[in-house]
C-alpha cells in the first residue's frame, strides 16, 4: 500500500520554528475524484512569508489552520489524472503543500517547461520569487535609468532577480547580504555593481561607498537595522518596494520599527508593500520576459537544493532565517 | 530712531526649545535698496517643522544658520518700497522671519486679500496649512468618496483643513485629538464625522468605534503611538501621507520607529513622505479653491492667535509641542 507523507501544523509558533509544531506522518495515498488529478511533488518551495502564514493574525491571506497540511508552493509532476487537461507526466507548480502527493482540481496551477529550466528553477527565478522581483521592482519600485537600486537579502530567491533586473533597467545594482562569501556571489554570479555585507563593520560607510549618489530604489526583503540605514541614504524621492521584513518574522515581541521613519518625511519617500499575488493577471507577460532573459543568458539563477524529504521541513525552513542559504532554498521532495 | 526687534538663533537646541538659544534684541531698522521694499509684520506663524529648521540634520530644507534671524513665514504690510511691483499698504505673506520688520526683493512674497480673510488666516488655512492639507489629501493621498480618512493632530491648522477637504470629497472624517475639548471642536466646528481622544483610554478601541469600516486614508501628522494605532487599523491598498511627525521633533534620542510596519506589507499600504513645496507651481489653484469652499461656507477657519510679540516667540512655539494650542498658531508682532 501506498503513503503519502504530509506535514501538518498542529501548533503555532513562538519564535523559531521547531519540530513539534508538525505533525509528520504518513498517510493513505489520496486518490484524484472526478475532475481531479495527482500530483507527485519532486521539490518544495521554502519561502520566507510561510512563517507568516503560520501566525493566527490579520494578513493577506488566511492563517494555515492547525490540523491542515503546511501550505508550500511546489513543482511535480502529474501521475493520475481525471482531469482533461492535465495528463499523466505533465510537469506543473502550485500551493500543493508540505507533503509528496497533493490532489488539484487545476485551480491556480501553471504547467512548467523542464526544458527551458529544471524543476527548482520554477520554484526560483520563474516562479513565485522571480515574478515578484519583477512586478515590485518594475511595477512597485519603477527604478529610472541611471540611478542606484539597493536590495536587501540579495543573493536570496527574489534579491538575486532584482538586481539583475535593476542592471538590465540600466540602473546602479547594489546588494546588501551576509558575509563575504555571499558578497562575491553578487558580483560575480549575478552581476551586483557593489555588494554590502551587513555582517561586517561600518554599514553606513559600505553604503555610501558602494552607492555615492545616493539610493533612488531600496528593494527592502528584511528590514530591521539595515533598513534603518538604508533610509538615511535616501535620495529625495526614492521609492521603497517592501517585499518582507524577516528579520521580525521570528520575534516573540514587536522589534522596534524604523526609527529613521523621518527620512519618509523630509526626503518625500514613496514606501509601498505589495504582495506577488495582487498581480497573477499578469503573470504571463512576467514568466515570458523572465524566460527570455534566461535564455538570453542575461539572467543567472542559483538554487539551493537541500535534501532529507518532508521530514527535513522544518530545519531546512529554519535557514531561511539563520541566513544559512546560498540562493532560491528548495526542499528535494 | 526706529529699531527692529529679532530673534537670532545662536545654539543648537537640545530637546525643546529654551529662550537661551535665541538673541533676541534690537536692531537698526533696515532699510530698502533698490528693487526692495520694507514689510512690517502683523503676525508670524508658528509650525510644527520649525524645530527641524533648528536642527543640523540633512533635510528638505538648510538649517537656520545660527546667527541668522530665525526662519518664519509671516504677513503684513508693505511700508516702504523700491519696487514697483510692491506699493506701501498691500498686504502680504512670505517667508520674513521672526522679526519685525523684514526686507525683500518679492521674491516668494505672496499677495494676500484681507477683504477675503483677516491677516492670520493667511498663515492658516488659506496659507501654508491649507496648502499642505489641499496637495497632502487630494494628490497624495488621494481619498475616495465613501471611504474614510483618518488624521491626527485633527484640531490643528492643517488637520483642521484636512477633515473639512475630507467631507467635500464625500468621505468619512475622523480626527484624532488631544482631549475632551479639541474632540468637540472637530464634531461642532469643524464637521468631522467623529473624534478620537488619545489622551482618553482604549485607543484602538476609541478608533474602531469611529472608523468602523477600517481606514482608507491616514493623514499622518503626529507619529508615534498614536500612529501605531492607526497602522493596525489599515485596508487593504490604503494611503498614508506623511506630512509630519510632531512628537519626535524634540526628541533627544531617536524614538522607537513604527512598531507595525508590518502592515505596509501585508495590507500593501503607500506611505508617501511631502512637503507643500513641492507643489509650490500648483499654490494658485489650491488657494482659489480654499478661497471658494471659504466663501461659501463649507470650509470653517479657526485661529490662535497670541499676544507678546518677538519676545513671547519661543514660548508660543512651544505650544505646538504640547498640545497647547486651539487651531492654527500664530505669534501677533
Amino acid at each position: 500500500m501506498a503513503y503519502n507523507r504530509v506535514a501538518r501544523l498542529i501548533k503555532r509558533p513562538q519564535g523559531m520554528v521547531k519540530r513539534d509544531i508538525f505533525e509528520i506522518r504518513d498517510e493513505p495515498l489520496p486518490e484524484p475524484g472526478e475532475g481531479e488529478f495527482r500530483v507527485e511533488l519532486s521539490h518544495i518551495s521554502l519561502d520566507p512569508a510561510m512563517r507568516g502564514w503560520m501566525n493566527e493574525a490579520r494578513s493577506y491571506v488566511e492563517p494555515v489552520a492547525l490540523g491542515d497540511i503546511m501550505r508550500a508552493l511546489a513543482v511535480g509532476h502529474v501521475e493520475a489524472s481525471r482531469n482533461a487537461k492535465f495528463k499523466e507526466g505533465d510537469a506543473v507548480s502550485g500551493r500543493f503543500g508540505v507533503q509528496q502527493y497533493a490532489i488539484s482540481d487545476g485551480k491556480g496551477v501553471g504547467r512548467v517547461d523542464e526544458a527551458l529550466a529544471p524543476l527548482p528553477t520554477w520554484l526560483g527565478g520563474l516562479g513565485m520569487p522571480g515574478l515578484t522581483a519583477y512586478f515590485g521592482l518594475y511595477e512597485v519600485a519603477r527604478p529610472e535609468a541611471g540611478g542606484t537600486v539597493v536590495v536587501s537579502a540579495a543573493s536570496g530567491a527574489v534579491g538575486q532577480v532584482v538586481g539583475q533586473l535593476a542592471k538590465i533597467r540600466g540602473c546602479r545594482a547594489v546588494g546588501i547580504a551576509g558575509g563575504a562569501e555571499k558578497c562575491r556571489l553578487l558580483i560575480e554570479r549575478f552581476g551586483f555593481d557593489a555588494a554590502v555585507d551587513y555582517t561586517a563593520d561600518d554599514l553606513a560607510g559600505q553604503l555610501r561607498t558602494a552607492a555615492p549618489k545616493g539610493i533612488d530604489v531600496d528593494f527592502e526583503n528584511v528590514g530591521g537595522e539595515v533598513f534603518d540605514t538604508v533610509l538615511t541614504q535616501m535620495n529625495p524621492f526614492g521609492r521603497i518596494a517592501v517585499c518582507g521584513l524577516i528579520s521580525a518574522y521570528n520575534a516573540t515581541e514587536l522589534p522596534p520599527g524604523p526609527r529613521n521613519i523621518r527620512f519618509v518625511l523630509t526626503m518625500r519617500l514613496r514606501m509601498q508593500g505589495f504582495i506577488v499575488f495582487d498581480f497573477a493577471k499578469r503573470y504571463g507577460e512576467a514568466i515570458a520576459a523572465l524566460s527570455g532573459w534566461l535564455k538570453a543568458g542575461k539572467l543567472k539563477l542559483l538554487e539551493d537544493v537541500r535534501e532529507g524529504g518532508i521530514d527535513a521541513y522544518p530545519d531546512v525552513l529554519n535557514l531561511l532565517y539563520t541566513s544559512g542559504n546560498r540562493g532560491k532554498l528548495v526542499l528535494k521532495v
